[in-house]
């Protein structure tokens, strides 16, 4: 039966029946983080050859460069090819730097603030004001990062294929101190949506009214496949070339849930003008990234196929636990019409959209019951949900059986604060 | 004979002379590069097992994070253990960070451009102008660094026991717009020398006009000694405290001539104050630096004993270049009274002073000869040496054999490029 038709005797049954099964769960002392998504450590067992054997005695690049010392500010050749091929770029068309895309992002964003990008008038600092558009539900570190430097953020609702481009290219044209755009176009942070054809199309054709805007396009998942059934996503650089606009977009992505989150490999990509820009820039911040780590990762996976038939094993880890999510959901809350999931085919999380007004009540209850979530409004700018409706579940980290467990409890929690709001409103 | 006292004559013969030794020199088409400060091949050899044995199997840091993972901004506390006792400071004093201490210089300029560091009224960047006092001759990526981000550079000369202090006083309390100065303090680039007691003293007691002035403290060879007779140096941060000005010097150091420059580890010291405001900032850029690397130095170097012995190892290495570098000049140079040179105790350089007017042209000459040496004027702010007489010798990549070529093209060099100097002067 649906909540939303229950009277207000059956809705206080239910809430009476709800906080006696939670009551009864808080008992199992549960203690479990799902706030992120971060890979399990049997992931990180996978790729762990890799660090104990592939650079026994040769630290040489192909290219010549002793890996061990200075220089190669833009990659050693071996590890730019693992990321040529994952992206559809040239040689020319892409940095390989150190463990974090997330530090690549920020320091292109400061960059851009403090002087510029190629074709800029002047240093973005120097405007009264900047803007980004923001897609939301987003990836809240993307949020965060415009807040602590100061830029201001315009929220854009999503639509099935992407962030609605009716609304981007509006307000794109509309105003030349909106700089830029947050983007993850494949198996998307939290919603799992890859960008359609059409949306990565219009994205390329964009006529911004400030000639310095930037897509940035965290490509975080593009090899992150749940199942053969892949998502199929248009290269954006091409695109942008194709469409005239070759230095509209700055790509980034990185090996953080391919080798390791901790020890990994960052690259961001863009037309080879934008790449001689930055670096030009960049020679001021480093002699260089960590070649060593660029060569193991080169030597480890050899090529993109060596990428590829890796991903495989991790999908096969965090599948079943995306299945043990979906089924809960399904059994549990579908027949009671009080939220909406997604079902993602790729990416590390199931996007949870609960009756509005419902979603902090949601995420409190988990955590009395021992399970942390990730904090609800965190996937909007300045952490405000709007509808308090949307929270992002991350189910890679806990095992499966930790797993059913904290399922229970959330079904648990999502239909006590559905009874809870719907009772307040009677 | 003094090249000073000869006459015409003299010297016209001593310039036909040399320049048939220069000719004949080139005929041995030597292609030898001492451009920069970099360790030998040799010296990369010395760590290597670290790479390959010391994290097998056992990728935990004792605080329990598993270092493949994200997170530990800050750095795994065995790796901090390595830097505290580097550089005498406590475990909330310290970030140990990625593979390169000028990203971290740099990454620490371009925040307080943006946003200031703790305690600014406003952004660095919000200022009109924004100055930095830079002693030279010093080293050229701080003052590139300087240039690119758009600080003034205000020279400051050198005296033998650290910067003229007097004129450091005077212009940090004359202006608020100065809001730094650089300092290699120890085994400085280019000259070696080693800022006394009363210099240190001098610098925690500055009384600037800027509030938020900051020395930037790049110990950068604290423990590079070439032999047993180590200058020493009093703690920055230590005598910060004592003069209660805690929070106005931020101090760097890294691996990078210990382990690997490609593939080392580089660290911010500053206050407990300063650093949790750095990590504030610093949250936004990165979920954490690469902790396996962290993982494999704290293993493999074990404690301050384990560094402290492996530096021996690169001073046998490298003391004996600087000896051939030292012989030559006294040999060659030293009776014609046409230079100056510093006899280091550690470090990476000899700084040389040619007569007035000379550096550019021996520069120039040992390129034909075929040896690259930093560019003349380098180790000046905008690359501008006023007398045109300062030489960075960097003697380590080279072999001993290398080297005592390329010291006989030096001096014929320097003698040559004098002897036109002087005759030009007839």
């Amino acid at each position: 039966m649906l909540y939303t038709e229950m009277n207000k005797e059956e809705l206080t049954a239910e809430k009476a029946l709800l906080e006696e099964q939670y009551e009864e769960f808080k008992k199992k002392g549960l203690n479990l983080t799902m706030a992120r998504g971060v890979p399990a450590p049997e992931q990180l067992d996978l790729s762990i050859n890799m660090l104990l054997h592939c650079l026994d005695g040769d630290y040489k690049s192909k290219s010549g460069a002793d890996c061990r010392s200075y220089g190669v500010l833009d990659g050693i050749p071996e590890a730019k090819e693992l990321f040529m091929e994952m992206l559809g770029v040239g040689a020319d068309e892409v940095i390989v730097g150190g463990n974090s895309s997330l530090q690549m992002m920020y320091d292109t964003i400061i960059r851009a603030m403090q002087l510029g990008v190629l074709g800029s008038e002047k240093p973005w600092c120097r405007y009264d004001s900047v803007k980004f558009l923001c897609p939301a539900p987003g990836y809240d570190r993307h949020f965060a990062m415009c807040e602590a430097l100061g830029i201001e953020m315009i929220t854009v609702p999503y639509k099935e294929d992407g962030p609605d481009m009716d609304e981007v290219e509006r307000l794109a044209a509309s105003d030349e101190s909106i700089k830029g755009i947050w983007c993850v176009p494949m198996y998307s942070n939290p919603t799992g949506i890859t960008y359609s054809d059409e949306v990565v199309r219009r994205f390329a054709n964009l006529k911004p009214a400030a000639k310095d805007f930037r897509i940035f396009w965290d490509n975080a998942y593009c090899v992150h496949h749940l199942t053969n059934d892949h998502a199929h996503l248009l290269n954006i650089i091409e695109e942008c070339k194709k469409a005239g606009n070759p230095n509209m977009v700055f790509e980034f992505s990185s090996t953080s849930k391919i080798s390791f989150p901790g020890g990994g490999l960052a690259v961001i990509c863009a037309s080879k003008d934008n790449i001689d820009f930055i670096k030009k820039q960049m020679a001021f911040q480093t002699i260089g990234f960590d070649k060593l780590n660029q060569l193991r990762h080169a030597k480890y996976f050899k090529n993109f196929e060596g990428v590829t038939e890796h991903m495989r094993h991790h999908a096969a880890i965090i599948y079943p636990k995306f299945e043990v999510v979906l089924y809960n959901l399904e059994k549990e809350i579908g027949p009671l019409g009080i939220g909406k999931w997604t079902n993602p085919k790729g990416g590390y999380f199931i996007s949870f959209d609960s009756l509005p007004g419902c979603a902090k009540r949601i995420v409190e209850l988990a955590k009395g019951g021992g399970v942390v979530l990730t904090g609800a409004g965190a996937t909007f700018p300045y952490g405000k949900d709007p509808n308090d409706s949307n929270i992002r579940i991350a189910p890679t980290y806990p095992s499966v059986g930790e797993l059913l467990q904290a399922m229970v409890l959330f079904c648990i929690c999502v239909r006590l604060a559905s009874v809870e709001k719907l009772l307040a409103e009677k």
